[in-house]
């Protein structure tokens, strides 16, 4: 049985403990760490069977029972805490982005290397969605032929507070990050070079803190081939979140997922259910298959399902795309 | 926090004790009971930390622990179980049927008519599926006026052995009484009478051990209304599990769930998915639902979300539905 | 270039004429005839280029440079007039039904056997919809394999008068008709047996007038297959046309037509349009494509598309309808 | 009644002449001129009762009784005949592009800034496709608010040859200019700058004449709104025509047009229809619809439903993509 202690006890945190307790039967989490846990949560904890509730991550640190951590705290924790758990000799599970400095990430990277023995992972969590693996699925078979476009939609249901998104890093580090992630998992190839038309249509606050709501991103792949990603913070019918695959033989593409697939025929016209309204919605499984399969990596000994070099690769473009987006050309990654 | 006992530890057994642990906080399974239980299910029960894990279901029924017991056992011990568990004074989860013989399904009404505190079930999960309760939230709310037609299509992906269906009570017993359970359940009616046109076109072996693998099936209900259901026992796609609700004002209709919403466009056409392949899949989630709902009324003392009753309502159908298909008459239900 | 008479300039004697001038170009309406045609109706043929406008249908019949003759006059016109022109040697595209009476349709019939070299169909214009003809042919292609169910779904938009419902011989010689070829016509196979749960569910004047407005309509196919008609004479999203067939490899299935595929998704939910209202709009090419194939199998001497045997097994059918929702038992057809 | 002359007898041309013969009764094609005229092409404008038939288009120009000019000729003549037509006081239908250059379109446009009795319009035919109507209308009823992005998908079954590539003008003024357009269209809005990700990817050969075969489009428009299109010049699966308006309250998006609604559903997965072949299956009616208008006003005179300057704006936009797919930089139109 693998103990597992899990850094951060907000919203993530628990999905991810909720999920080990559900599918996991070869690990148990045995730990929490939060500074500001609530008694609510410390009552939640409590429930799961959890021994040790703490405010100090150290405690999860420091413990030699503990194997494996998740790092679901602040964003701007992660490269650090991932640097003292690597240094304790535990498998890691991090929550994206590991940092915005490349620096750092390379830092990471590099104690990583030293240790070859441990697992790392970046929470991409929709390379678990059962529509984007099974995209994936048909550009592995060979059924579409050779990759020459992958497009991607990706509008949230409601922006972020304008605070919010001048601290996350701007849009293309901290909601974008997924679809360039998406990009590289559905094509299996690398980006080369990034143009974004950015735009503020949802919020000027947002503006005026200096990041942007909406962005249309292009991009060229290393085989020539092309990418588009479609971006907006705010989406009246709620999270749409498609992708598609165009190639030589043919294309894959995926819808939303609804909360049933009943359709009310009346005078009115033909009604289905709007998408799910957001990713606990619309990514609940995949967080628990995300959470499962790196378990399973780490009992089994095998490759992690996505690595920490996937975690760097996707920061590079969201810096490319940042800087496209505020010089208005074209911008090499990396 | 409830103590719950299992009895009969097969598939559907399996699945509600594994729903228990993955989504009940204010209950846990304390005990499972089967006479055939293998060494594999008895390590599965530990693991989940069963306590008491026996061949014999009465050390359930005995148990003075244990409050609420599910039956998973084989059909022909639903009935006789039932009232030892109610003689017992423990709330009871009852996989359908409740028996093929309404004199013992009413002594079971009369037993628990005795004690009102107690709770009593019925297994049909597919109310608790996310589209057919879509479907009845658009009968209830109105908008597609007075019920007029309720259509159900319901195919098995293969068929049972011809023993099977000889020993099940015949399909109108073992597969269509869910779809029976279905109809009244979104209409919100009673059935009046019923009309089957039979057939052997599956496996002739049935039709020699006296069932029927195929059937139409037209029903009148109590307000005049109509309703039809389709049966097979084979379907080369899939579990197929549809329904419609045609109204005055409009109708709701639902489709099958895929695994995916992926569309893979080429040459030779435009592929989606199969509909999931049986009901553990297709209706996983409900099972979870059915089981925790029902907790959540013995919990909260609040009714049942279906009542014995139902488990009657269904069964007098069948018997009516497998007479029709015998005598080639419509014939009166009840 | 061949002489078209058309007899009967309503609605659907419209449509036709315009077709003809519209899509063949081996031949031309040289002749129109109604008892009651109007000015506007003359001045519309006129403009057509129609050299003969008459209220006599006999101007047509006895015309000897007319070599085809449609006849979309009043029902109980069809078998007299097609008698007519059969003996004054006229190939004759007939609206359906032939007649109401079987021994009717049995004297045309029998008139066409003493002519072989004459050309004679029945207006079933479903037979060249784009979607039944896609289901005919996967069914002909053997992807579905042996034919087990058809099931058929028509519901019209808006009830007829009731006084119409009485005079039209019923909703099954009238409106359910075109279902009962359709279940041949997708199966390829005869109908034995039908029985029918009829009720009045719309429009009470109807039930009063004797008739029925909604139904549900089993049948056992010749081979052992079964097949299921649903109907109602009111439908408040338009014309449902929707068929499938399901066999022992799959199932092949239509969804209704509408004007548009767009799709608009706000708060409210997914949108999407209606089917198309009723017949003129959903059957337009097919109504086209019926009489030019009909006219390519005069000019090139080929089978018609639609014989007049069709035309009296559909009538036979209707019959047995008739007289299982009277009598509320099965009905032997023919 | 109005005269038409038709110069050029090509596809486009007989597409017209075909469908002003089937649908419109106010006027008539009484001329066609085509310097490479052939036998079969003289058969077949015999047959539609066309009176002149000449190798020189200038038979219809100087010709007094003919009111109206449809210019199907090839592209570079078409600024030169709408001049000489203009010049004749003839209303004009001209078929897309007026001219590769802007000098003569605004000589056509001056010219008719002379003449404002004359009508005078460019086959932009997408804009009388049912679905992108039907999404025009969504728009323009605020169902989804303020107009954010515009997604146009727009591939080709085949692409040209290098050849025609090269003749063409190039991708963005031989293809794309339709897209250009629909983005004009759906939105409501011009065009401000545009930034092109092109690539070759279908065709060497294309790369090798100077073209390219594939290309990712991005727009802002005067509103600051967001504009995509995506194109390729070869689709296995047929010529794929969607788009898609994305606004403050939602979004309206159309699916392509397949030849029937039946789907399939096997062991091997539910088999739907490809999308229509290419432009001549798949705006048929939108082709009609669009000589059918154009014609109404001018009989009516009311305004024209696409204007000269909707065919110079296009244009327009085409030079700056060309610009920017070659520069590598953002491109102002105009």
């Amino acid at each position: 049985m693998l103990n597992i202690g899990i850094i951060g006890a907000g919203r993530i945190g628990k999905v991810h403990t909720q999920s080990i307790a559900n599918y996991v039967r070869t690990a148990k989490v045995t730990a929490i760490a939060d500074p500001f846990i609530t008694d609510e949560t410390i009552e939640w904890a409590k429930g799961l069977g959890i021994a040790k509730i703490t405010k100090n991550y150290l405690d999860i640190i420091n413990d030699p029972e503990i194997e494996l951590v998740l790092i679901c705290s602040s964003s701007d924790t992660h490269s650090q805490i991932s640097l003292e758990a690597i240094a304790a000799d535990k498998h890691v599970f991090c929550e994206k982005p590991i940092d915005l400095d490349v620096g750092r990430i390379q830092a990471v990277l590099d104690a990583l290397a030293a240790k070859p023995e441990l697992k790392y992972t970046v929470g991409f969590n929709r390379r678990f969605d059962h529509n984007f693996r099974a995209i994936r699925n048909a550009v592995e078979s060979g059924a579409i032929g050779k990759v020459e476009l992958v497009k991607v939609t990706s509008r949230d249901p409601a922006p972020p507070s304008a605070e919010y998104a001048a601290r996350s890093g701007g849009i293309f580090m901290d909601m974008t990050i997924h679809d360039f992630d998406m990009v590289r998992y559905l094509s299996g190839e690398e980006v080369e070079s990034v143009y974004v038309q950015p735009a503020v249509l949802v919020d000027p606050a947002i503006g005026e803190a200096g990041d942007f709501d909406s962005a249309v991103i292009t991009m060229k792949l290393k085989s020539g081939a092309l990418a588009v990603i479609d971006n907006s913070r705010r989406c009246a019918y709620g999270y749409d979140q498609r992708a598609e695959v165009f190639g030589s033989l043919g294309a894959a593409a995926s819808r939303n997922d609804a909360a049933s697939t009943v359709e009310i025929a009346t005078d009115g016209g033909v009604l289905a259910e709007k998408p799910l309204y957001f990713f606990l919605e619309r990514y609940m499984q995949a967080f628990a298959t995300e959470v499962t399969e790196f378990i399973e990596s780490v009992v089994n000994d095998t490759p992690v399902p996505v690595d920490a070099e996937a975690g760097l690769a996707a920061v590079l473009i969201a810096i490319a795309a940042t800087e496209s987006a505020k010089t208005g050309v074209v911008v090499k990654v990396g």
